[in-house]
């Protein structure tokens, strides 16, 4: 079933909100952050890009509310009216033109500069005189911080306050993410610098609310994990049911202006040990009963704005409920992932493909001489004269992935593709970081690499990202700080022995990876 | 009975959490916002000064998320054990030596001043160029906005993503203000505008959820409601529970990081016509038929953060309920409020003091000459040689207000404190706005005078504070804006033909009071 169709099948099957929550969780109609989801949809008559522009400009540029709250409206039904290139073209114009006023902030520079700096800290026996003098610093300081910002801030602000204005930021700011992605504009960067910095301030933990996602709750928002969920595709209502039932758990952080609708939300799996395959978590039954629990498995974690890109909710989430967690099942003491490895493939293959036009990728082989014989032998037909990385290449890139259909190189490739993922994760880095994404993420909030499992996820997309193999990244209580801390500030990547002992023979047992 | 003991007797009474909500509104326990108000009675083992400052002192220039979590809870716990004398020392301190890197802002402003504006609007045919030069300007001003924050900044936003801090913070502004009030002093004005102004973006309606409250809310809430009502108190359960019941609504605005207590909430009465007296409100039983009534009359509205004055959350809540309430309850076409006039006494009684000491008060006489005779025939006791003011200033100031126990009495004063009332709420203003602070809070909401009520407030507290007065402020939805526009840009009051008749002999008719 495709998931429009289960989402009219959850609205039809689902019962109505419970009484409680329509009586005490009250939104306005204009609020409900569906309407400027679906003005995208309905409200597609196409409209003057002129139009749009001088609607724009009128939020920056009035003073009085009511015909404000309609130029906000105008302006964001408009926008979405506009075609990808309009939006653009939209967008220069406001980072351009709604920059900030540079002689006003010259001038007022000019007459800081003239001020002189009191002498000592403001305490001195003197203190109302030095008093009397900081206040024309304390009056500068201000009116500066104020000029300082864009002309569009203002634009910004008022949508923030304005019923589904959030949202409509979070789009707006996708949509200037995809300008950068095409042309590195500095007035774009600044723009988006800008909005970022005020979507932080506006999406800081303390506005959002935890919400333990359950079968109780609207099909209006369950439909949204169903569309949401990018780690593990929900396939249908029974799946879905199961990931809110016993034995799982699923949060999400709502944010008051975007009601019904999570920003980000995690699927926990409580298990008697840690999960070595994503099939056990997703399908075996009956789960763990849950007094027997001893493991919170983190196996999803899905963001539904893709204009939220690089502000990471995902490190107050997961402490948060781990957190919780705890409290509510003291019996729980291991708190762990089962995580795909999504750019292990794509590294892999651009590897093997450069040494096959003879480009040295790493200081050592890829393959270890016995793996490469073990490898030639069970690819008997046609091996003759032919290096066991083209092999490797060839049985990795074929169609439908059809070494997994032959136990033999199954269990021939086992051990290359552990190896070669610990090396992956471990030492292939960008900017001092992990390379890998999901890693990167982990990592940074202190977790450590803990278990690699071969053959974990069978799925399409499991086999093309990560070879199959999955890995548990844990988070052990005592030392979240400790980890994260070092990786921020190091780059060191925590991991288990089991892991290290992977590329060890190359490492020369170092105590750990850096 | 007192508060405390209706508190616990709500607690004994009252149903547990639903298990609705129990389910789906979480919040950890470090995050109840209960935990820091009992801090400031059970953690009162009194800490030394130095400590605290130190622990303050470390959250501003510590890196480390965890023992910053750690420094975060000791300051806050050692602030509330600080007795006010230490917690006004230590503020000064934090505004004194925690101010803005002036060198370094400088330094910047030399940079800036030392770049060459580009010509045009950075859209001409050379584009990059001008964006290339056009990225120095962006990042030397991105680095002044940083640079111009002072380093108490970073003590305020980790408070703010702190559990409890938020609230924390509001007690903190609540001693700044109460410093302030005592000394006029410029660091101490620039700190508390700078928390302003970041409460202010923290407490953006955006943020805030509208919550009803209902009978069904926890104890732990209802007990806030009976603990923070300022203007009408609640004086036993069956009062709570009529005001929460039938014919009645109350709405509160709930910060995610302040679960469990509104910071602001306003209390509704349904009824057929607009009420003139608050007992009937009140007390009058049974209430209107709900399908009948066609006024929602807002009795009462309350904040219970001393530390968010200044920041108007009532002007949303009051804009968010009418839109509510008109949207449930289509046949309700009429938005008044029964308002105390809570200035109003306090300044006619010095005025009368005044001219008993031959200070002319108006350009015209308090009282009019048939007044003068009508309440001195009244008082024939010793009145004799007394002037009508001096009889007036005794009835009004004497003990028990016993001017209310003679129907005589009550109708001789009925048009002159009324006059006199519409004089005081359309003509007296400071800096241009209505001097009476509930007025002026309903008239920048863009609310009219609609209509003054005689012995409307029998209480004790409205008969010392508004003469048993209360007024009718209207919204009238098509006019909401642009009387709030008027008001604010020219102080301009509207009122109705009704109360400007009070005075209109002495305002020659003209249309509205400036």
């Amino acid at each position: 079933m495709n998931k429009k169709g289960l989402a009219i099948l959850l609205r039809s099957k689902m019962r109505p909100l419970s009484p409680v929550s329509k009586v005490n969780k009250l939104q306005l109609a204009p609020l409900d952050g569906n309407k400027v989801a679906t003005q995208s949809d309905s409200s597609k008559t196409p409209r003057d890009f002129g139009q749009v522009r001088e609607s724009m400009h009128s939020v920056i540029s009035m003073n009085r509310k009511e015909i404000l709250d309609t130029a906000l409206s105008e302006f964001s039904e408009g926008y979405f009216s506009l075609s990808q290139e309009n939006r653009h073209k939209l967008l220069l114009i406001l980072a351009r033109e709604y920059d900030l006023n540079r002689s006003q902030v010259r001038e007022l520079m000019k007459q800081y500069v003239g001020l002189e700096i009191p002498k000592g800290d403001g305490t001195d026996e003197h203190g109302h005189e030095v008093e009397g003098h900081l206040s024309s610093f304390y009056r500068i300081e201000r009116n500066l911080r104020h000029a300082l910002n864009p002309m569009y801030a203002v634009l910004f602000e008022r949508l923030n306050t304005h019923p589904g204005g959030l949202k409509f930021l979070a789009t707006v700011r996708a949509d200037i993410l995809s300008i950068i992605a095409d042309e590195n504009v500095a007035s774009i960067r600044a723009l988006d610098s800008y909005l970022k910095e005020k979507l932080i301030t506006w999406l800081s933990p303390a506005n959002l609310e935890l919400h333990q996602i359950t079968w109780d709750d609207p099909a209006s928002l369950l439909e949204k994990i169903v569309a949401y969920e990018a780690v593990h595709p929900i396939s249908n209502l029974i799946d879905l049911k199961r990931r809110l039932g016993t034995g799982r758990r699923c949060f999400g952080y709502i944010h008051p202006a975007i009601p019904g609708e999570p920003l980000i939300f995690i699927e926990v799996a409580l298990m008697k040990n840690i999960a070595c395959t994503i099939q056990e978590v997703l399908w075996h039954d009956p789960p763990t009963p849950e007094c027997e629990a001893t493991t919170a498995l983190f196996y999803s974690i899905s963001s539904t704005q893709p204009g939220l890109a690089g502000i990471n909710l995902g490190k107050f989430l997961i402490k948060r409920v781990i957190h919780l967690v705890k409290k509510d099942m003291p019996n729980i003491s291991n708190f762990a992932t089962l995580s795909p490895i999504p750019g292990f493939m794509q590294w892999l293959l651009s590897k093997l493909a450069s040494s096959e036009r003879s480009v040295p990728i790493f200081s050592e082989n890829i393959l270890q001489p016995h793996e490469e014989r073990a490898l030639l032998d069970a690819y008997s037909e046609s091996s003759e004269g032919r290096k066991g990385m083209e092999v490797l290449l060839q049985l990795l890139s074929s169609s439908n992935h059809e070494w997994t259909q032959s136990d033999r190189f199954i269990s021939e490739l086992q051990p290359i593709l552990l190896r070669l993922c610990a090396r992956y994760l471990l030492c292939e880095k960008k900017r001092g970081k992990a390379l890998d994404s999901v890693a990167n993420f982990h990592l940074q909030n202190g977790a450590m690499i803990g278990r690699l499992n071969w053959m974990a996820d069978r799925s399409e997309k499991g086999l093309t990202q990560s070879g199959g193999v999955m890995v548990n990244y844990i988070y052990s209580l005592e030392h979240i700080e400790d980890y994260a801390q070092a990786y921020f500030s190091t780059g060191h990547i925590q991991a288990s022995h089991d892991v290290r002992n992977y590329i060890e023979p190359m490492e020369k047992n170092e105590d750990s990876i850096n």
